[in-house]
C-alpha cells in the first residue's frame, strides 16, 4: 500500500530492448477501468497479481497503489471474470541514473505503443533520460493500460 | 476460489437473535458494483477482506467467489477508494438442522431490512427452516449488498 509516483514516456524505435537487462511477459485484464478505482488482475510470467489503483494528482503522477500476489491459477480464473478486452505485453527493464525504466511494447490491438515509465521517490526526482525517451505522457489518460483496453492505440 | 451455493431468505422479527451463537460488526464498500464482477471490500470486527464474486448461474444461488484476507489498516484506505455509499450491518449466526443461517441486520439507510443466507454444498440438499425464515429471495438482485448500496431498502 503505497503513494506511487510514476513518471511515464512515449518510447522512440527499438533501442531500448539493447540496453534491457530483462524481460517478461504480461497479460492482464480489469474488473474494474473506472480511473478513482481500477482493479487489475495480472499475470507475470507465471505469477498472479491484483492491483487497485486510485486516481492520481493533478499532475497525475501520484497514485495510491495496493497489490497483493496470487497463484496462477487464481489469477486465470479472475481473468476470465474481467472486462471484455485484455493487455498483452512484452516488458523489459532498463537501467538508467536515478532508477529503473519499466518498457511496455504492447502486442495484439495496441501494437505498435512503446512506452516507459519510471518509478520516483518524489516527484522532482532528477533521472537520465536514454535517447530513446520522446514526449512525455504523465497522467494523460488515454495511455493508462485501462484506457488502452477499450479504446486501443490501433484505433486512434 | 470457488463456486459458492447460497440461499438467501427474508428474516421476521427479532427471534433469531436468541438462537445467535455469534455476532460481528460489518462495514463494506463496493470497488465494483457490476453484477458480473463485483469487488468488495470488508471490514468485519478487527479485519479486512477483499472479495470478488461472478455473476450467479440461472437460479441465482451459485456464485464464483475469490476472497482474501488483509490488515485492517489496508482494507481502512480501500474502503475510501470505494464507490460512494457503505453498507453497515450486525450479523448474527444461527446454526439449523443442516448448516448455519447467517443472518445480517442492515442499519442506516437499509435500517428495517433483515435477512438470512445458508450456504450449502449442492443446490438442492436439505435444511431446517426455522419459523423466522420468510420468503425466499435467493437469486433477487434487489437484495444483492452492491444493489442495496444504490438502491437502499428505506427507498423502496
Amino acid at each position: 500500500m503505497a503513494q506511487e509516483i510514476e513518471k511515464k514516456f512515449l518510447v522512440i524505435g527499438n533501442d531500448f530492448k539493447k540496453e534491457a537487462f530483462e524481460s517478461s511477459k504480461i497479460i492482464q485484464g480489469y474488473l474494474s477501468s473506472v480511473p478513482e478505482r481500477t482493479v487489475r488482475i495480472r499475470i507475470r510470467d507465471q505469477s498472479g497479481f491484483i492491483t487497485i489503483k486510485g486516481i492520481g494528482n493533478q499532475s497525475g503522477a501520484s497514485r495510491f497503489e495496493w497489490e497483493k500476489e496470487m497463484p496462477l491459477n487464481e489469477a486465470e480464473a479472475l481473468i476470465k471474470l474481467c472486462e471484455p478486452g485484455v493487455i498483452d505485453k512484452t516488458r523489459y527493464k532498463v537501467k538508467t541514473n536515478g532508477g529503473t525504466f519499466e518498457v511496455d511494447e504492447f502486442h495484439g490491438e495496441n501494437n505498435g505503443l512503446v512506452v516507459a515509465e519510471i518509478e520516483l521517490a518524489n516527484e522532482n526526482d532528477a533521472f537520465d533520460r536514454p535517447n530513446w525517451i520522446g514526449k512525455e505522457l504523465t497522467g494523460d489518460k488515454k495511455y493508462y493500460n485501462a484506457m488502452l483496453m477499450k479504446s486501443p492505440f490501433s484505433k486512434w
